[in-house]
């Protein structure tokens, strides 16, 4: 995978790049959104095209289970599968057999947990991780990792680390799809000294690109900002840097000033579902009674299919009446709100103004 | 409202026209989408546009208990609130007063009831539906009617249409919008003789078309015929004749055939989203096992949205997953399929091969 920054701020880590897929370049810093089950949630395709969607993020761990990675092989892959033929990078599943699953037991060899869908049982191993994204078909595949929730003690920090590189010597083992990039996962919780040897025997596996793991897992945000910090000045500056799970537009304005490339969240899309918009002002709560004869658009100036046609006072009440159209037409918004966010940080780099912007923006962005 | 008859079948009732509004023109028969709260549910205007919807059916009932008629006067009217720039026929809310509300008192003055959305009481009359329908903008306004349960006896059906016939001229004496035609109803049950009366009282006052009310509230399918065939064939030929509620593609081309020109149904809609999808074949289940590994598209002859990008076995995983898209996309599909039924139908009427057109449809068509 052919990454290439484009351009440096000078007064951060803050940098902008394009990386290349066979399914088309993706500018960053970059945010996916995410299509879990094989759809972001609500739209479709046509629509993440039109708002600027570049790649977006799917689960191993879910397709696995449903609808089978082998049902999707058949299919001729996952971009076939959704109608989807922009880059996809698929996340391994680590994080979600740690948080969604019911663990049964993880050693050196792999995890066995068994399903949040129908309780039925499985062993996941780095290769069999490999084995379904191959089958996906994905642009970027994770290797499996060992994701612990916030509050681990060292102990266990340490052996989630040896044992998330092992699994990473495993996964570079494995056989991956032609054209098919793999990034290494960092783990080592809030230790830094655990996450800085991580980062020495992962990049010396060699890796297309390294994701911050790990992060978002409950955490205060000024220790996400501070693991970030360490460890992406510790990644090699030629490949892409990833943190998994963030984040709000805060969260990925001090990230890219970290020098973060990459971001998935699913907030925007989570968020919209429950009435809760971006705005440069800050999130609002479409339901509120003050949007009732409120006849503008959301956002004056956004260019998203929602605030082109749309009024609040329909927003919310076709929030408040449980219609689909308000679920689908919410998330448009922030979606795009999200991936304009990232367009213009990207711009506010290649002009040599990051800084600029990011305090012209959090000057009035409440959250 | 300028009614032409473009076409007669000779073996039957069947005929194609054409009536125009200050919105567009819609050709007959017309298969009329329900957006009952101001949204087609799942879809965008956009996508009713491209699947050739002419004209949709929204509720005077359920828009004047929220958001409020006189708040989608003050957007600017409903085809500006929902972003729909065609025409719209609204219900005046007869059939809701009776089926959803709890009813307190009917007297020839109007109706007392209880919204069944938090409880509160309610007076309406005539005039007032007139007045919600002006307040909307719609294109075509239906009088307010009394509307009986199917078992209801003859003593309460006769009553029922002299206080319809009633509120009927209470209905014309009212203020409408510029260029908004009216729709008269007719009522009496399954007894001919008072369909006949009610059909005299109410053309002799003199509406812009007729609908035929009372039907599809749980009487047999044969009834429903009957009553539609002696009803239609009543009605002044120079003007349209919407049978409301109706129906299943099978319903339609009954209808059709014994002079129908307009339906709204919400089965299409309602149907997708439990799953259950119209084919030339007849409806199926998309959550059955045997479309699995099915990669095919759901019907091969559709050009739906759907049917152009999907294949059977995303469409049952993205049901079975609970994905909203799931919805979207099997609405898509249904609407379209519909929508294509009634210009099909209106095409064989033209060319003068209806009858072999049902035929061959029905052949196959299981139900």
């Amino acid at each position: 995978m052919n990454f290439e920054v484009v351009a440096q701020d000078t007064a951060s880590e803050a940098r902008a790049g394009t990386f290349h897929t066979a399914h088309g370049a993706v500018d960053t810093p970059a945010f996916m959104p995410v299509g879990t089950q094989g759809s972001v949630k609500t739209v479709s395709p046509d629509e993440l095209h039109e708002m600027g969607a570049q790649i977006i993020l799917s689960n191993a761990y879910h397709l696995y289970l449903r609808p089978g990675h082998e049902l999707i092989a058949e299919a001729g892959g996952l971009h076939k599968f959704m109608n989807w033929d922009g880059p996809i990078l698929t996340d391994s599943g680590g994080f979600q057999v740690f948080s969604l699953a019911t663990l049964n037991e993880v050693t050196d060899g792999g995890v066995k947990f068994q399903s949040h869908i129908d309780g039925s049982r499985h062993f996941f191993t780095p290769e069999l991780a490999v084995e379904v994204q191959r089958a996906l078909g994905s642009d970027i595949a994770v290797a499996l990792d060992e994701c612990l929730p916030h509050g681990a003690d060292r102990q266990r920090a340490e052996q989630a680390v040896r044992r998330t590189v092992h699994w990473a010597r495993r996964s570079v083992s494995s056989e991956r799809g032609d054209d098919q990039a793999l990034f290494g996962v960092i783990q080592g919780g809030v230790h830094r000294d655990l996450r800085m040897r991580c980062v020495e025997e992962i990049t010396a596996i060699g890796f297309d690109g390294y994701a911050v793991g790990g992060v978002s897992v409950g955490e205060p945000k000024q220790q996400v900002y501070e693991v970030s910090d360490y460890t992406a000045r510790a990644l090699p500056p030629d490949k892409p840097r990833y943190l998994m799970g963030v984040g709000p537009p805060e969260d990925v304005f001090e990230a890219v000033e970290l020098g973060i490339d990459m971001f998935d969240c699913v907030m925007p899309t989570r968020n919209a579902r429950n009435g809760s918009l971006f705005t440069p002002r800050g999130r609002v709560n479409i339901e509120n009674k003050q949007y009732e004869r409120d006849f503008r658009p959301l956002d004056e100036e956004c260019g998203c299919y929602t605030c082109r046609n749309y009024t609040r006072a329909y927003l919310r009440h076709l929030f408040k009446c449980g219609e689909i159209l308000a679920l689908r037409l919410n998330t448009l918004h922030n979606l795009h709100f999200m991936l304009q966010l990232c367009a213009k940080i990207r711009a506010s780099i290649v002009e040599g103004n990051f800084s600029v912007y990011k305090k012209e923006f959090l000057s009035t962005y409440r959250y």
